[in-house]
């Protein structure tokens, strides 16, 4: 049965993959900061707020947006490491917290986290912090949420269409795109709750 | 050789155990909130940078603080979840940010996080997010740090002299103050880095 389903970030390099995917079968919202059907600025609560009331009862929801901080730990000040809470981390937190309140029985929240958290480089500190953040919210809100909503995140390594990367990330492998795309259908079509699905 | 070893949270129920151990043979600087040799309020950035003006060059901190947000999911808000972001999280992380440029060559810094982000328990998504976020932070930091530095966190269980929890953690056994204290202590005192050093 077709679902309808939010897909945050919906342009972002790894958005427009979930999006194509999931549109084969089944109604996709598209958001995005400034583009998509609905636009959602997730570092406001109150513009998260808006979203939801707008895009109404939804049966998935699957963040693929965020930044961080990406810059020396020599120079870095909390100001710097509050863009990452701020946007990374709260931004998909606070895409639950309110969620919760719109998302259908059995519907399900699909975060995006990354690598960085297990395997860390140079200039990362923000982003593994966010990112082990995220991993340890969607366990734990597993256990909790109302209704029979399921939460997983996915933990993708350095996208292979991420090039301008490649010389941050030594030694790493570049993660093809269809798998990463897989793992959030996984999450969504799936039946898993709770889980970090690491692509790399 | 003594060292000169600051315990932030130094009267809590584990600070109290690690000052002890550690005062027999360095010395040791208390700091708190309200009491100790220095006051800090770790949701200040200002306050902590007098803080480390004050306390001037030293080898080792060991963090022991840091509140976070216990409640219930379903009435979870944006607000509730910046108590442990603003105090637990950015707290511990700027004690390093700003501690980074007191600390002396092959000094340390022990974080501390807990069980929540692995095993998680109704009303602790706040707990497990901060928790997660503080030890992807010191794997990051660790392969960053000037000065031969190390960092570690200590995860622990919930505490035998912490009763009053018991009932929200089924199941769990509480951990033995002495184990935990020799935690802080292989941090401190060994070799490690980069480590997550569980005590449950």
């Amino acid at each position: 049965m077709p679902m309808k389903i939010i897909v945050v970030g919906a342009t972002g390099t790894i958005g427009k993959h979930i999006t194509a995917a999931l549109q084969k079968e089944h109604e996709v919202i598209t958001a995005g900061s400034k583009s998509g059907d609905l636009q959602v600025d997730i570092t406001s609560p109150e513009s998260i707020e808006r979203f939801y009331e707008q895009a109404g009862k939804f049966d998935a929801l699957v963040s693929a947006t965020g930044s961080a901080y990406f810059g020396p730990l020599n120079t870095m000040k909390d100001s710097d490491f509050r863009v990452g809470i701020n946007s990374k981390l709260m931004g998909q937190v606070n895409l639950v917290l309110t969620g919760q309140h719109y998302v259908n029985h059995k519907g399900s929240f699909t975060l995006t986290s990354g690598i960085l958290s297990e395997d860390p480089i140079v200039l990362g500190a923000n982003l593994s912090a966010v990112n082990g953040a995220i991993n340890s919210f969607v366990k734990s809100v597993a256990v909790e949420i109302d209704n029979g909503v399921r939460i997983n995140a996915v933990s993708p390594g350095v996208f292979e269409e991420s090039p301008d990367y490649f010389p941050y990330f030594a030694g790493h492998i570049p993660v093809k795109m269809d798998r990463v795309t897989q793992a959030y259908i996984k999450s969504v079509l799936g039946a898993l709750t709770g889980q970090v699905i690491e692509v790399y």
